[in-house]
């Protein structure tokens, strides 16, 4: 039997909030096992370069991530956000390690190729990127690892990355050793069947009822990458995937009692 | 016969200029025994505040790091300067992982007491306070740490910290396991005997002659808490201390060629 091992990811809806990040932390302190946890950005970097006076560049209304742009998130994800998380877990008796994909070549990741839209200094990494035996190393001595949603090209560039794809790869990749749960934290409950019910969570899905939602037309666009990476991390060896909100899923890590479960 | 170590520390003369940091970390991946760097913080955090319209505030000519100074500086110097090393290091070949004190617990440290000035978020560490075996175990997966000067308090909250104490206090902590050499690389060749003359590089300083040169007024007041801080070093197992320029010191990391040695 191998031994658990949660990836856990927050968004920015809980990186944006004070209150919100030191009640997250108390919960994931608590946690009895090794973890792993993979922030996204939130609005500060978009702050900061307002307050420096470096405009967001988009295209198609999508945001590039130019020289000025990457040096931003290097400094905010990778600086201010996660040491900030890091000496939090500290003080909360939880020795967490604050890395980016660059520390100790934890994610070598590939710089998106330039189709239609020139994306800038944005990395695309996969589970066999990662380095799962260096990582196990650091678990291994004790420490939980947090991780800053940036890679690098191994050129000496720093990547911005999707911290969805992040976690998804980092579960991947140490399925191997571990029983790995993947916990999606989100601002909603679960997957809601009616968007404009915040009660109306799925508690399951199933590659056969997820068809049968996607024809009844019941799940909102922007929640279907979300479910595709979820399965197709279950489909590489992951033992689950949870989606829903951070205080219900960190409250019983043991078993599931809320949120929507991938399996 | 204990393993080789080199702590090595670089100042913000190499950090803000782009050209010699890239040689610098040319030279730094080359060698061939486990390594430390410890950096300093460079003029970049002033022009990010100046830049987010953040005035330095300073009290009698000494710099408070207030609430605003110490986001900047986790900012700056754990995530922008501490991630480029990283990146560019991990492009050489050299597998670098970056690192503050919080990281790891490696730097807990006691924030300075207000006596006549309240130097706000500023720490202090001593080498009883390094999480050394942890670090080991760093070494021992094969990586080489970046230190950024940046400590924690155990309450949550980062400390900035004088650079050359923290890779001195690195450096005491791992005499009990390695045979280290700590390196302190400055923009001079070594220790002058005439401030004006750039070749009148003292080649070696004992207790017997540093009272010699201090009686004669030869040493210009600004580089005696350095030499201090080496004997410090030496006098708890530090096996020598150099000081001099980068260039200079890590061409022959064998046997000492140039700037001034301590032992």
């Amino acid at each position: 039997m191998k031994q658990p091992l949660f990836v856990i990811k927050i968004g920015g809806n809980v990186i944006d909030d004070e209150a919100k990040l030191a009640l997250f932390l108390q919960d994931f302190a608590r946690i009895q096992h090794p973890c792993i946890l993979v922030h996204g950005g939130g609005k500060i970097a978009t702050r900061i370069g307002d307050q420096m006076g470096i405009a967001s560049n988009y295209v198609d209304g999508r945001r590039i991530t130019d020289d000025d742009t990457i040096d931003i998130v290097t400094m905010v994800y990778g600086g201010l956000v996660n040491k900030k998380i890091v000496a939090q877990l500290q003080a909360l008796g939880c020795n967490a390690i604050g890395l980016t994909g660059a520390d100790a070549n934890m994610m070598p990741a590939t710089k998106r190729p330039v189709k239609t839209i020139d994306y800038g200094w944005v990395g695309d990494v996969t589970p066999q990127q990662i380095a799962a035996t260096t990582l196990q190393g650091l678990l291994q001595l004790g420490l939980q690892p947090v991780f800053a949603p940036l890679t690098h090209d191994s050129a000496g560039h720093i990547l911005n990355t999707n911290a969805d794809t992040i976690a998804s790869s980092l579960a991947i990749a140490l399925s191997e050793y571990y029983t790995v749960r993947l916990l999606y934290c989100f601002e909603k409950k679960g997957v809601l069947e009616n968007v404009d019910d915040d009660n109306s969570v799925i508690a399951s899905i199933t590659q056969h009822n997820y068809q049968q939602l996607k024809d009844e037309g019941k799940l909102f666009a922007g929640i279907l990458p979300k479910i595709d990476n979820a399965f197709a991390a279950i489909h590489a060896g992951v033992h689950e995937v949870l989606i829903g909100h951070a205080d219900d899923l960190l409250q019983n890590t043991t078993e599931k009692t809320s949120g929507t479960l991938i399996k």
